[in-house]
């Protein structure tokens, strides 16, 4: 499935702006880094909810997919960071992750919905930078690269998209997922001043 | 490496007893269920070591590694329920984590030593308790994947006890390792009411 067009994932209310591509273009050394600790973090949320849900036996076996897939992109990103002698350190956090998390309501079963859709939009919207990378990354085996994970963000939004549905009403995703994904663009219209997969 | 023998991990102060086989081979049902907790603990506690330590590289790279093979085990477990039909369920965790992770000093460098050293013992006993499950296991199938998981479990020691080597002096490493080891056993002395890998 690697085409060189890009699918475009309906669900994200604003595209990504130049001035992004442009900011990152200009920091691909941040970019990776940032990067990293996404694909850490992604790992993360989805063992998290493995945790918190774990009676839930098809969301534990399709997170524990996603969480394995994960590792090995962070194993990847970290491999590119070595290969360019850039040495792993922690970078501070864009607000956007906080941002949506700060959505997800603290009641049950309300929670365990906004837990999946939020981490379905991070995914939408990864997929979509990752798209961006690609197709304008001056360096061919690293665009390449980015063009490689970036069908698997596609199917992880996917894969949440599949789970709210299969644990709660149809209409009920839908609408919160509206909302949800409203938010997240518009936590994205000023661009952050520190270059982020997610600035 | 699939030699009948058991190897055996020197560090572990004290052998099971025979009064945790009995229980466990009585309750395979629930040691299985308890062992996929384990595998899916095993995974978010090297996740949360990468998590702390983001800039130890070898480290990083390593516990990766662990973090990954503890989700395919995770997988494997939970196909073993599956095909069994043991519905996933949580399942109240022994004291031993708890009585470990109470050993772990909060200053730092210290937290990072025990914690490694902590993880090493865990994983030690894990591997000699599933070798124990591989002969001791009525049923040769699950007795062989007992027996293959052995294996993994004795690298993961060896792994932590590499890790704490690198970033600390031999003597420092030798000699918490020796009171951590005299108390991991002691917190198995009495075996546990309820069946679980580490009862
Ligand atoms: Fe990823
Ligand atoms: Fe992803
Ligand atoms: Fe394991
Ligand atoms: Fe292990």
């Amino acid at each position: 499935m690697l085409s060189s067009a890009l699918p475009t994932i309906n669900i994200l209310k604003q595209p990504t702006s130049s001035a992004w591509v442009e900011q990152a273009i200009s920091n691909l050394d941040i970019i990776l880094l940032d990067h990293a600790q996404c694909e850490r973090k992604a790992a993360g949320v989805a063992l998290n909810l493995i945790f918190r849900y774990p009676s839930n036996a098809k969301m534990v076996r399709e997170l524990t997919k996603i969480a394995r897939e994960e590792l090995e992109h962070f194993e990847q990103v970290n491999q590119w960071l070595e290969d360019r002698n850039i040495p792993m350190r922690p970078l501070t956090p864009p607000p956007y992750g906080a941002g949506l998390k700060a959505q997800i309501r603290p009641k049950e079963p309300d929670r365990f919905l906004d837990s999946l859709l939020v981490s379905g939009l991070i995914e939408a919207r990864s997929h979509e930078r990752l798209g961006l990378l690609a197709t304008h990354c001056p360096e061919p085996k690293l665009a390449k690269f980015y063009h490689g994970l970036m069908a698997s963000e596609a199917r992880h939004y996917g894969t949440y998209w599949v789970l709210a549905d299969t644990y709660f009403l149809r209409e009920i995703v839908a609408k919160r997922l509206e909302e949800l994904a409203i938010i997240e663009s518009e936590l994205l219209v000023n661009l952050h001043p520190e270059p982020r997969i997610h600035s």
